[in-house]
């Protein structure tokens, strides 16, 4: 009888074409199937959370499996570590119910988007912010960001092919959006019940427009009610966007 | 009249092949020379506080040339840094006096090596640390680091290519040099007149052998009387290395 297992996974996106395997391309679904099937003997599938984006990272992905082999916890990871890159990262490795299933299971995510406002961006940094360093009304934004949460169609932040499949729901449930400032570094953190494709990226270049006094406060529930993508703001570059929890 | 300039520069060695200019090899300096001689209209020559290896990096190099263009010293910073690859930034650009020279110049120089402990290395950290999660003493290396300090021949310390020149000396003055822990990363800085070329990874390698047992701190004074390079530790990984900062 195969064993369920939960993976927890941290990987710096930059050279991966997103999570989703593709042929040809490195992915971090493929690198973990790749990696996990040569352990387990046979070709393995795996389950991710969700799917992120060519160039975004994350601190705590989480991805389910069923495996025969009984290695023990630790030493899977251990093993699995020493064959994959050093920009993934297997950082827990657990036991789970036999039906448990990382997507049909997540309960909400975390995601956080940091954009570095000052002038030079640190060459150790490039990879993980957008740098934008011009002025911003950064309080109007925070004003902003609260106006995202609850229970709304998301379907004019979502990306355009998202919008066209009408039959799906753009329905989710943002339980926290908040802008934070520290210094030059500029984050911007939001839980939800789940996210449309580019809905955090569109939703960070909404709330820029904001900051820049191309849209006001009060354009937001406009924005959610027209249903239009045209209407938001647009979609800021992966590279400053963290998958950085998902709860179960 | 071509005016003299200071710049101060920040870079990720990761994809470098060092500091030095080389035919066909992507260095820090022969990236500097490009898009300065393409500011200025032809050839530029830059001199560097020192060298860096393939793989170490900077978070305050220190490069000086001759300019005639006259453009302002926060427009040609502008200017660079648009030029350049995000992985080398130019953080200052001063005017220096006509004779300024970034290396006869250099009073000190400060480097900080890092070392990650933990059993995983997150992916966002694996090109600025080496990774070294194994068992060490660390209070018989934080006791041994300031055996370091003063004036020493420190041949035994320096790469053999270095020792090999017999002529040149030797001889340099570390005035501080501390070992630090913070959870865990490991820093290790010193701060000294200069440096021999490898002799910093050097002396990191000699104190993990005190860590690991191997060496103890009494073997310190035998080892830098010796003059063999033999008796030292081994030359830990380059990317652990950073220039923090050169004094004049």
């Amino acid at each position: 009888m195969p064993r369920t297992l939960k993976l927890t996974i941290a990987y710096d996106g930059t050279d991966f074409h997103g999570w989703q395997i593709q042929p040809a391309l490195p992915t971090i679904q493929g690198e973990l199937e790749r990696v996990l099937g040569e352990i387990e003997g046979h070709p393995v599938a795996i389950a991710g959370s969700g799917r992120t984006d060519a160039g975004v990272h994350a601190l705590a992905q989480v991805a389910s499996l069923r495996l025969v082999n009984p290695i023990p916890a630790a030493n899977l990871r251990r093993a699995v570590n020493r064959l994959l890159p050093p920009s993934i990262r297997v950082l827990e490795v657990e036991e789970a119910a036999p039906d448990f299933h990382a997507r049909y299971a997540a309960r909400s995510k975390l995601y956080e988007y940091r954009l570095w406002r000052a002038e030079v961006c640190p060459p150790m940094m490039w990879r993980y912010v957008y740098h934008h360093p011009y002025p911003l009304d950064l309080a109007a934004m925070a004003e902003t960001a609260p106006l995202l949460e609850g229970t709304h169609d998301f379907r004019s932040l979502a990306s355009v092919d998202d919008s066209a499949t009408e039959e799906e729901s753009c329905v989710r449930t943002i339980f926290s959006s908040r802008l934070e400032v520290n210094r030059d570094l500029l984050y911007y953190r939001v839980r939800g019940s789940g996210f449309l494709h580019h809905m955090v990226r569109n939703i960070v270049g909404t709330l820029l427009e904001v900051g820049k006094g191309n849209l006001a406060l009060a354009d937001i529930p406009r924005i959610l009610e027209s249903g239009d993508r045209t209407q938001a703001g647009p979609t800021v570059p992966a590279r400053g966007l963290f998958l950085v929890e998902v709860e179960y």
